[in-house]
């Protein structure tokens, strides 16, 4: 069980009790069953994205160890939307819409899990009849200052933002979701962590087991810096085509190329430790980018795609001719002078200045084909400019 | 119109918006109809007492106007009861408890006000089946900031004690069957403030006329200090037998005697003031309460019920004999000594103590039938001592 459980672990951010998981799979082994594996879904954003991939990523964790998924769709609050009116993102959808949604949503799905053998079920299911009093029993179950732990609430409250008291009420009806499917444990963002903790208190107070709550890291969009959303427009969908979903990957800061490995990818654990190994050892971040986007587009689509797409990238976005297409690229800032040494100590950090000198003076270095074996010398910085060092290393200034 | 809203405004605490009443009254008469007056009442507390006979007599005022009463019973609610169980004073009630307790209540409604041309609504007719979903309009109508301008939920969340989220519904109810019979104006104590200008946000928001609220003072309990209530046993309850009700307005301290005169009477205005004089002027105030309590079981009771219960009083509780009927009782501290210039000023304020020296030097005064004609004579107090000033002043010194 050892090897199983630590690939369950992995890339968790928060759990609620911090040794929960370990605790449900015991019972689960002394029951004699598997876990049931809760995910929620609001049909009114069926647009999906690396960010969620990292939660469904689990998810498939769990369903690869034979643990029951079940999806719920939110409908029934997505058929009310915001009241309100204030939240335009929110208004309500129609049976049809929600149902469309929803398919859109399993399509997508689909590209990370099996699911063929998953249970879906609208909450619609035991909200549409509620009797009033039930409703009132139900959020009797919680106090105003459980929900007033929720930062947003709090936040808005003190600011004398308006909250709304229906707002207030959903995150119950989320919670209510994990008593009637009795879920073991619930997977989310850590953003949804006080959401799907509501739910393991609502399971208590039915007296039932709480679910521990299982939240993900949420994964940086294409600036590197705000969580990846559609409303920022800092997103890679799922169903980006491949082309798109290459170049995205290709335009992430460094800062974040770890996070998109570990998170986005679903390398081996011995191959993303590999690629840790190289970016530690200064190999060109581009050059990695490259395995984590054709990973990524295979993923999503499939190997000859993921070919077809990084020779697009290179050909259209790096404007490479075909004999510099095994070039690696050189960020520089334009029109400056460098010195080949530096240049040479830009291109391979790893390899010490002393060994670079003594390759330059060999001979061994070429700009635009021809030798220079002057370390000192002022080069000007030219996008397309190329720099081969020995037999193995070819760099090309990039634009 | 003049006199006729005078009454309607008399003995208001607060009304909310503090014209509402005079404009409500012309919108009225503009739309050629009667006000429809709202009062609700909670089946979980059915025994009314005379801080509630307050605002059942502003009920009245309006109901001799010829306008339209509404008593909203507050079944939905109560048939839930506390589903926290944690206040035992609100267990769910069957349907046949509810039938019982409004039955009860009726029968105390008409003590004050014509039951014959009232309407009764239970709000389990619109509670009942409401589906989730418009609840949750419902409550969408409604902030947080609102709810917590409610005194009580403010301090406890504060403080941090529980506020459950059904209790931060209830007052939304309450306010939604303003909505329901389309109310002008809904009655209550002032510590109903909160609840019922919720029925007024809630008619804007359902793009009606919102509601006026009035207020009545809430009148003091037998100790003189806390408000009048059940729980404190401090009550006059309505059903009080003539001989309790009569002996328990008795026993009200000085200080609120004219809250009782103005509050729990029918006395007319004119009748209230001349006491209020008679008050101020120094009158024992031992007389001024036998006239209340005269009036308030003559009111809840009837005539003869009043006469026998001051009988009763005089007999039992003064220990008088038929021919100390018509003395007035002095309290004073039992086995003290005081003077008979003294005693007489006690026994008649309003008189100037060179006047009763006068008196008590011309012979007029007596004391156990013996003639006493010296001003600084030390009389012991001694319960049953009468004292005479000229014919009229008949005095013994009470128990």
């Amino acid at each position: 069980m050892k090897e199983n459980i630590d690939k369950l672990l992995s890339n968790i951010a928060i759990m609620e009790p911090p040794l929960g998981l370990q605790d449900k799979l015991a019972l689960a082994r002394q029951e004699n069953r598997k876990l049931t594996i809760k995910l929620g879904f609001d049909p009114t954003a069926p647009d999906l994205h690396l960010g969620h991939a990292v939660v469904l990523q689990k998810l498939k964790d769990f369903q690869d160890e034979g643990h029951r998924i079940v999806v719920i769709i939110g409908d029934f609050t997505a058929g009310i939307g915001d009241p309100t009116g204030r939240n335009k993102l929110r208004p309500p959808l129609t049976p049809e819409q929600i149902n469309k949604n929803s398919q859109t949503y399993i399509n997508q799905l689909a590209k990370v899990i099996n699911i063929e053998n998953i249970e879906i079920r609208k909450n619609s299911e035991w909200f549409n009849n509620m009797p009033f009093s039930n409703v009132i029993k139900l959020i009797s179950k919680i106090t105003l200052a459980q929900i007033m732990h929720r930062d947003d609430f709090k936040t808005r409250f003190e600011s004398k933002a308006p909250v709304h008291l229906h707002e207030i009420i959903y995150p119950i009806l989320q919670g209510y979701d994990s008593v009637m499917i009795d879920a073991d444990i619930e997977l989310g963002g850590t953003d949804q962590l006080f959401n799907n903790l509501v739910g393991r208190t609502l399971q208590e107070a039915y007296e039932k087991k709480g679910q521990i709550v299982i939240t993900m890291p949420l994964l940086e969009g294409l600036d590197g810096i705000e969580k990846m959303s559609k409303s920022k427009n800092n997103y890679i969908g799922l169903t980006d085509n491949a082309n798109d979903m290459y170049g995205k990957v290709m335009s992430i800061p460094d800062s974040v190329i770890i996070n998109y490995l570990t998170l986005a990818t679903d390398m081996e654990a011995e191959k993303q430790s590999a690629i840790v190994s190289q970016l530690e050892l200064g190999l060109n971040p581009m050059k990695i980018k490259k395995d984590i986007a054709y990973n990524i587009v295979k993923r999503y689509h499939d190997d000859i795609s993921a070919k077809e797409a990084t020779e697009h990238f290179e050909r259209v976005v790096q404007k490479r001719t075909p004999e510099e297409a095994d070039h690696d690229v050189l960020i520089l800032p334009k029109g400056s002078y460098i010195t080949l040494l530096d240049l040479c100590s830009v291109a391979l950090p790893a390899i010490s200045r002393s060994e670079l000198r003594r390759l330059i003076r060999s001979g061994a270095v070429r700009v635009d084909k021809s030798k220079e074996d002057d370390e000192i010398k002022n080069i000007e910085v030219i996008p397309g400019t190329l720099i081969w060092i020995g037999k193995r290393y070819k760099f090309r200034i990039g634009s």
